[in-house]
């Protein structure tokens, strides 16, 4: 049982995190009706996640890693989405984020707070087997939304088959050998027919 | 790992899942730029059970919980969402939900549809302690965006003080009295403000 100080910071926080469906990714939706918000995006990576589970190359604790996509990207509320194709001054990106958690995070009752960060930290660190399966399905979902779109933001970004190799396939690979195994093939079918 | 087939069905599942950020509900956000959709809302239903999980009435199994709330409302790609206060045909609603279940999850590999599709039923069904957590969240963040946005859908579809206690108190004290105890407060303050 919470006790009543605990549950009115908890719901602050989840009142607080309703802002992340006004964050607006540089992907679009499969329909192409509009861009995809960064809230939406981390419910589609936890059900990428819950299905491809199976795939990752090392074992891996697949609820760790779902809640680990729920709570990946809470920090662009402060610090706005960063595309994979926009070159930025990291060490700032990466302030403005630590500022961003310790904000976010901070609402939260002190353990609880605690935890989910430490796990956010874990994510971006990419150093665990559940972190680094986690990250290869950030990767691979804009893939596959680029893909169906005739290719999204690479047409925008004039972004070479090269680039997204490197870009997206060093990150999948890391997680899963077979999910970069199928998403190359379609790379490679997507650029040959461009 | 999958085999290349199970990899196909489970990589279309995911691309017919992005549907649902397309399903608006009658909700808004808290911010009222807009309605929310049925994908975010998702999202934000398991960053409640991840968040709330110690307020259950019943031991539940929080990693249970959070993959019924991330899958609750995909039916609605094909049943479109249906809100509290609308008056319809529950026998032909439930109907219609069943076939989007067996069409939706059947995209997948055949064990692990029967296996979400089973997770879905037990989330309709409301009868274990999991289940009726998960329905207890869907019901109170409705209730918070309508609190923090002057009434929100209360006000477009009239509903009264007597009407939210039954309609939402209902199903949130079924999961969570001490959740119910803070709500109805709200409810109470709300309603006499009006």
């Amino acid at each position: 049982m919470s006790s009543s100080l605990a549950l009115s910071q908890q719901i602050q926080f989840l009142k607080e995190i309703d802002q992340l469906k006004s964050v607006v990714r540089k992907s679009p939706l499969i329909d192409q009706s509009r861009k995809e918000n960064s809230a939406e995006h981390s419910w589609h990576l936890a059900m990428y996640a819950l299905i491809l589970k199976d795939t990752a190359d090392e074992p891996i604790n697949v609820e760790r890693v779902i809640k680990m996509l729920l709570i990946h990207d809470i920090v662009e509320i402060d610090a706005g989405d960063h595309p994979i194709h926009e070159t930025s001054d990291n060490s700032v990106q990466e302030a403005t984020e630590q500022a961003a958690a310790d904000r976010i995070f901070g609402l939260l009752p002190t353990e609880q707070g605690i935890e989910l960060k430490s796990l956010w930290y874990e994510f971006e660190a990419a150093e665990s087997a559940d972190a680094r399966f986690a990250k290869s399905l950030d990767r691979l979902q804009p893939l596959v939304h680029n893909i169906e779109t005739q290719g999204g933001t690479w047409v925008e970004g004039k972004v070479s088959k090269e680039q997204v190799t490197s870009r997206y396939g060093s990150v999948i690979s890391k997680g899963s050998k077979a999910l970069w195994q199928v998403a190359s093939k379609w790379v490679e079918s997507h650029f040959s027919n461009r």
